[in-house]
C-alpha cells in the first residue's frame, strides 16, 4: 500500500449534457461513469435518444430533471445555452454519422464538446469540425480512451525520451471476434449501426477499432503515416463493410508497421496490442492486461514495468489512481480522457486560459486523421492495396 | 461490444458522510471513487482527519460544504442526524482501532455504516459491533472488497452449484512486498499505523492482508473453518508486527487448505490468489488479472472463463458494467460492494424492507470471522503453531 | 503421470552421415540431438567443416572413426557409397547455397538425405533439386522442424477436421532480435552467412525465418497461397539481405493473411507465433511455449490443449515422447522430424516400402515452396509491394 | 541464433545398463532418452522387467544383445561384471523398494549407479545405501532431474552470488490432478505401485513429488531445514498414501517456507513452483515454463531472465544446449543429470579423478535427505502435524 492521492476537486463540477446514450447502447454509460470516477463533471441534461420515449424513460434512470431531458440535440444546444446554469459540456455518444452536426449544434452554442470516435462517418465533415473548432475556441476532446491508460502514457514517455531509439517497426492489432456470425440481422443495436455505411461511415472494422490502434501507434510513437496499402475484406456475407482488415504502414521517418483489425477472429475480446521495436529497444503493451508494459533494452532483460510500480514514472503516475498491484481498467483509462477534459475546460473558464502543459487528450486533428485513415484504407483496398497517403 | 446496461439510479444519490480519508490517506480516496462509480451516492459530510487543519483542507477539495466539514466524528454523527438532509450513511476508513468507536457513534445515531476492514482492532469489540449492529437494525457493509469481483462470484456460483463438487483443498495466498524493509520508520504513513499494534491490533500482515484471503476463501467456498495452524514472523528487525504468516487450515467439512500472506516477498504488488479443488474440478483466480477465472472440470481442458464473456453466467454478469476484453479493475470490485450497499440502503428506506435475495456484500459477521482469524493465528503462533479453533 | 512408450527400435540404427555442423556451427550440433533422441540414428561418418583442420577437430569430437572423417561431401559420398556399411542417409547442414550441390551428391550416390531449411539459395536450384528427389525415388527430408511440434500436428489435424469451420485469416510471424545491431561485422559466423547474399541467397530474414512461418502456415492450414504483398527492409545500415519482412498474403481459398518476420525486434527470442481463425472458432500458438495450444469454439470459453493433455488427440500423442506436464521443447520436436525421416527410411528398405499414412514430413515440394516464397517477396517489395505470385 | 556448442564425446559412450523400464514403465524411457541426447551413454545390457516375456520383448524392442538381456538384477550385475566389455554404469528406474538392493548388487559389483528417486522406501535402507556408497568409492547419480534444467542452475548461482540477500521466505509447490479419482482401481501401472505402500514406501504425494519440491527447495537455497509440521491427507477414499500434503517448514537460518504436494488439484499437470524471497530481492520459477526465471531485485522492475538470454550467467550457459527461444524441456534437464553423470563417471576413469568443480548432481546424501523428508512428514502427520526434526 502507498499513499493515495485526492484527485476530486473543489471547484465544483462541471456541468454535462448528453446525446445518445439511452436505454440500449453501451458507450454511453461508459462515458457516464468515466465522467464520475473523478467527481470532475455532474450530468445535468440530455437528448438521450431519437426516441421520445425512451429519452424520457433514460433520462428518468438517470435522475434527470424532467425539463432538461431534450428530444433532439438541437433543442437542447438552444435551451442549456440560454440558461445560467447551462450545461458547459456535452458528450456526443451517438451513431458516428450525428457527430458532426451534434458537435456542430453546441460549439456554434458556445459548448465544450466531448466527442466519441471516430470523429464523424466521412472526411469532408471531419475537416469542417475542425475548421469550426478552431474558429469556436472552445475544447474540444475526442475520446481515442486507450491513450488514457497510464502504461500507454508511459510508453509513450519513454519513444520520447529515446529509450527505444531510432523506432524501425511498429506492430499494432485490435483482433474482436463478436461479428463473427451475422449478428447484426438479430437486430443487436451495437452490430446494426456499426455494419450500416450510413451511420457508421465507409469504414466497418477499420473505423471502430482500426482508428484506435492506429491513434494508439501515432499517440505512443509519434511517427507520422507516409502511406499505407490496405486489404480490407467482409468475411461475413451480405456485410456491407469490412470486418476484417489488413494494413502495411510506411512512415515518413522511414519505419515500417502494420495494423491488423478484426471482427471475425475467434477467442478475441479486445485485443488491442502495441509493440514497437526501435535501435536501443522495444516495447509491449496489451489492452486486456493494461497495468503491465514489457521493456526490452536490447541487450538486457525483458522488464515489466507495472502501472505506479517500480520503472513506472511521472507520466504514469500522473494519471493513476490507486497503488501497483491494484489493477485500473477500462473506465479508468476512459475516466482519465475525462479528467484531461476536465483540466482543459477549467482552464477554459479562466480568460485566456490554458490547461497545464502535460494535460494530454485525443483532439480534433487527431480524428480528422482518425477518418483520413479510414478512407485511405478503403479507397487503397479498392485499388488492390495500392499505396495510398492519407 | 454487446449492449451495455444502464445501472445509474434516478431516485436520487444516497447521502453519505466519511470519517478518515484526509489528504495522505490511501483508501479514502478509494472508497469516494467506487462511491462515485455507479452514481448511487454523494458525499456530503465528513470528519476526513484527527487534524482540524487536514480536516478543512481535505474537506475543501473535495468541495464540502464547510459547516458539514466536522472536527469529529462524534460531533457529525450528532449533527447529521438532526439535520432533515443529513447523511444516510457513513464511511468509516481510519485506522482499525478506530472502527469500533465510530460505527458505534453512527448506528446510534440512526445511521447506516459502510466500514473498511478488518472490523476492529480485537475480537472483542468485533463482537461488541456485531451485537449493536443487530440491535440496530441498520445497514452494515465491510469493505471485503475482493468479493465484488465478477468472477469472484462467478467463483462463488458454480462452487455453490457443484461444478467442483466436494472441495477437498484450499490454497489462498496474498505475497506483497512493500514492507520489505523497514519503511515505517521512514514515517510512512500507510506503513506506520499498519505495523502498529495499537492503531492495527494483533496483526500485522494477518490483519491487513491474511483476512482479505480468508475471507475470499470462506466466501467462495462457503467452507467453515475448524482450526488453523499459524507460523507467524516479523522479519524485519524491529517490526513489531507479523509481516509473513504461514497458515494451515482444516475445515470442518474435511477440507484443508493453506493460507501464505506476506508483506516481505520481493517482486509481488498484491498477489492475492485463489485455488479451489474438488472433486470434480479445479478453479484459479489472481486479482492481478482479476477478469480471468481458470475452470477445469476435471479430464477436459482447462478453460478460460472471463468476465462478461463466454462461460460466466448471471451471478458475474450482474456486477459487470462493460463488455468482456474492457478490463474491469480494483475500483469496479470496491464500487460493487458500493452498489450492493446502495441497494441494501434503498431497500431499508421502505418501511421492513430487504433487499433482493441476490444482493451480497461482506457483514459484520464476516469482519467478527476476519477479526477471530487474526487473534486465532497469533494464538496459535504462540503457541509453535498449535492448532486453534476460532 | 502416466504410462510412457518406447519408441526406440530394436531393427537397429540407420547409419547417418553429415556435411556441415563442424565447431562453431549451430544447426549441426541440434540435428545430432535430434538424431539421437530416439535412438533411430548413429551417425558414423562426416564432412563437418570445408577447413580440413577444423573437421578433423570436430569428427574427433564426436568420436567419428578418422577414415570416415571426409575432407569434401563429394568425398565422402563416393567413399561412404562404396562401403558395404556405408551412411543409409546423410544429413546436410551447411549454409543455403552448399544444399544443391551437396544434396545432388548423395541423391546421385543412393544415399537419403535429411537437408536442413530453407531447401537451396535460389529457385533454380530448388527446382533441379526436386526433380531430381523425384527421379532418385530416395527419401528426401526437409528440417523444417517446427512442424514436428505435437501442438503443431493437434492443430493441424483440428484444422483438417473442420474445427475451425472455413479458415478466413492467418496471422503468422517470427520476430527475433539478435541483429538489431550490425553483428555481422564483428565476425560471428551464425550472422555473417545469413546476412550474406551469396550464402543464404535472395532473402535474410525472409530466408532464415520468413520460410519457417510460412511453411508452418501452410502445414497447419492446408492453405495454397494466390499472391503477396511484401514490403521488406534492412534496418541495419549496409545489411544486405533483408532483416524485416511485412507480408500480406492472400489464399487461392479467399482467407487472407499476414506474415511478418524480424531480426530487429529488440525483446524477441525466437517468437514463432501463429494464429488461425475460421467461422467456427480459432486457434492460437507460440513457438516459445510449445505445449500449449489454444482453442476458441466460437461462443465458448478459451480452451488450453495441452501435449498428451486433456483434448489433445492422437495426432499429437504420436509425435509425444512424455506426459503432459513434462514440457517437450525444441530439440524434441527436431526430433519428431528425424523421427518420421527414420519411419520413411526403414520403409524405403523394404522392396517398394512406403511408410505409413500417417508419417508426415516436409518434403522437397515445401522446399521448393520456401524458396519460391522467398523470390516472390524478393520481387514483390522491389515492385513497391505489388502483389506477386509464386 | 547464436554459436552453438558440441557437447558430444569423441571418447567413446560409457556402456550402460538398466534395470526396470520395460514395456509398460514410464521413467525408464526418459532415462533412456536422457541418456543418448548428449551422446554419452550405450545401452548395452538390460533386466528390464521382472516379468521374463516382457523382459525379453523389451530388450528386442531396444535391440540390445539378447544375451544381455537378464532375468533378474542379480544375475545382471553378476555376468556384467565378468565381461571385460560389462556395463560401467546402471540405471535403476523400478519402483522405489527395489532401489536399495538393485543399487547394492551394482555397488558390490564394482558398478556406478544411477538411480530415479525417492532413494528407497524407508530411511533404515537409505542409510545403508549411502554407508554402501561411501565404501565403495563408486560414482551415485539421484535422479532429481528438475534440478538439471538450466534456470535452477541461475537461480542456484544468484542465491550463491547473494543477488536475493539474506533468504526469508521459500515457496515450494508441486501439484497434479491425475489421481483425483481412484485410477490405481483401473490398474494402471503407474498408479498402482505409487499408491501402494510396499512398493513406495511411507510417502505417496509425499514421496513421489513432495521430495522433488523438497529437493529443488534445498538446491537453490542451500537451507538446511531445522523441522517440519506436515498435515497428510488421502483424499480418495481407500487410498492407503497421502496424495495431498501441507508443510510448514523451519528452516535453521530462520527462514520460513511452505511446501504443498498434491496429486488431487484438478488443473495441475505438473507444476512444480518454486518461489525464494530475501532481503535483497525474490525469484519464481515453474517447472512448465522452464526457460523462464523471474527475478526481481527489490524496489526495481521484474525481469525475465532466458536460459541462454541476456541475464543469464554460466551456470545456466553451461547445461545448455541451445539459443535462447529455443525451449528446452524436461528431457533436456533430465539428460543434464545423465551428462553430469558421465562427466563424474569419466573422472572416475582415471586413478584418484575427480570431476571439475562444476560438475553437480544429486548424491546419495541428497536422497537420504529426501526420505528423511518423507519419513518426517508422516511422523509429523500422526502426531497432530508436531514440529518434527529430519
Amino acid at each position: 500500500m502507498v499513499s493515495g492521492k485526492m484527485i476530486e476537486s473543489g471547484n465544483g463540477p462541471i456541468r454535462l449534457g448528453m446525446v445518445g446514450g439511452g436505454q440500449g447502447a453501451f458507450i454511453g454509460g461508459v462515458h457516464r461513469i468515466a465522467a464520475r470516477i473523478d467527481g470532475e463533471f455532474q450530468l445535468v441534461a440530455g437528448a438521450l435518444s431519437s426516441s421520445p420515449e425512451k429519452a424520457k424513460a433514460s433520462a428518468a434512470e438517470l435522475g434527470l430533471d424532467p425539463s432538461r431531458s431534450y428530444g433532439s440535440f438541437q433543442e437542447m444546444a438552444k435551451a442549456e445555452s440560454s440558461r445560467a446554469d447551462g450545461i458547459e459540456a456535452v458528450s456526443i455518444v451517438t451513431p458516428n454519422h450525428m457527430h458532426w452536426p451534434a458537435a456542430k449544434a453546441f460549439l456554434d452554442a458556445g459548448i465544450h464538446v466531448i466527442c466519441d470516435k471516430p470523429l464523424t462517418s466521412n472526411l469532408a465533415d471531419a475537416k469542417k469540425l475542425a475548421a469550426l473548432v478552431a474558429k469556436s475556441g472552445k475544447v474540444f476532446v475526442l475520446t481515442h480512451n486507450y491513450t488514457g491508460y497510464p502504461m500507454i502514457r508511459q510508453a509513450r514517455d519513454m519513444v520520447q525520451k529515446g529509450q527505444l531509439g531510432e523506432i524501425r517497426v511498429v506492430q499494432a492489432e485490435y483482433p474482436q471476434d463478436w461479428l463473427t456470425t451475422k449478428v447484426e440481422d438479430t437486430g443487436a443495436k451495437q452490430a446494426v449501426w456499426r455494419t450500416d455505411p450510413k451511420q457508421s461511415g465507409a469504414g466497418g472494422a477499420t473505423g471502430d477499432i482500426g482508428t484506435h490502434a492506429y491513434n494508439l501507434a501515432r499517440f505512443v510513437t509519434g511517427l507520422e503515416l507516409d502511406s499505407l496499402s490496405a486489404d480490407l475484406n467482409a468475411f461475413v456475407k451480405g456485410r456491407l463493410l469490412d470486418d476484417n482488415a489488413h494494413v502495411m504502414l510506411r512512415f515518413k521517418s522511414g519505419a515500417k508497421g502494420m495494423l491488423w483489425a478484426s471482427q471475425v477472429a475467434p477467442g478475441n475480446e479486445n485485443a488491442l496490442k502495441l509493440r514497437v521495436y526501435g535501435t536501443k529497444g522495444g516495447i509491449e503493451w496489451s489492452q486486456e492486461q493494461p497495468n503491465h508494459l514489457w521493456f526490452t533494452p536490447f541487450g538486457e532483460p525483458k522488464q515489466l514495468i507495472t502501472r505506479a510500480g517500480a520503472g513506472a514514472g511521472p507520466a504514469a503516475a500522473r494519471v493513476s489512481r490507486v497503488p501497483s498491484g491494484h489493477p485500473e481498467g477500462y473506465l479508468e483509462g476512459f475516466a482519465t480522457i475525462y479528467a484531461e477534459a476536465a483540466r482543459a475546460i477549467r482552464a477554459a473558464r479562466r480568460k485566456n486560459g490554458k490547461p497545464a502543459k502535460d494535460v494530454i487528450y485525443p483532439t480534433v486533428a487527431d480524428g480528422v486523421e482518425g477518418v483520413a485513415f479510414v478512407e485511405a484504407c478503403v479507397k487503397s483496398s479498392k485499388k488492390n492495396a495500392a499505396w495510398t497517403k492519407l
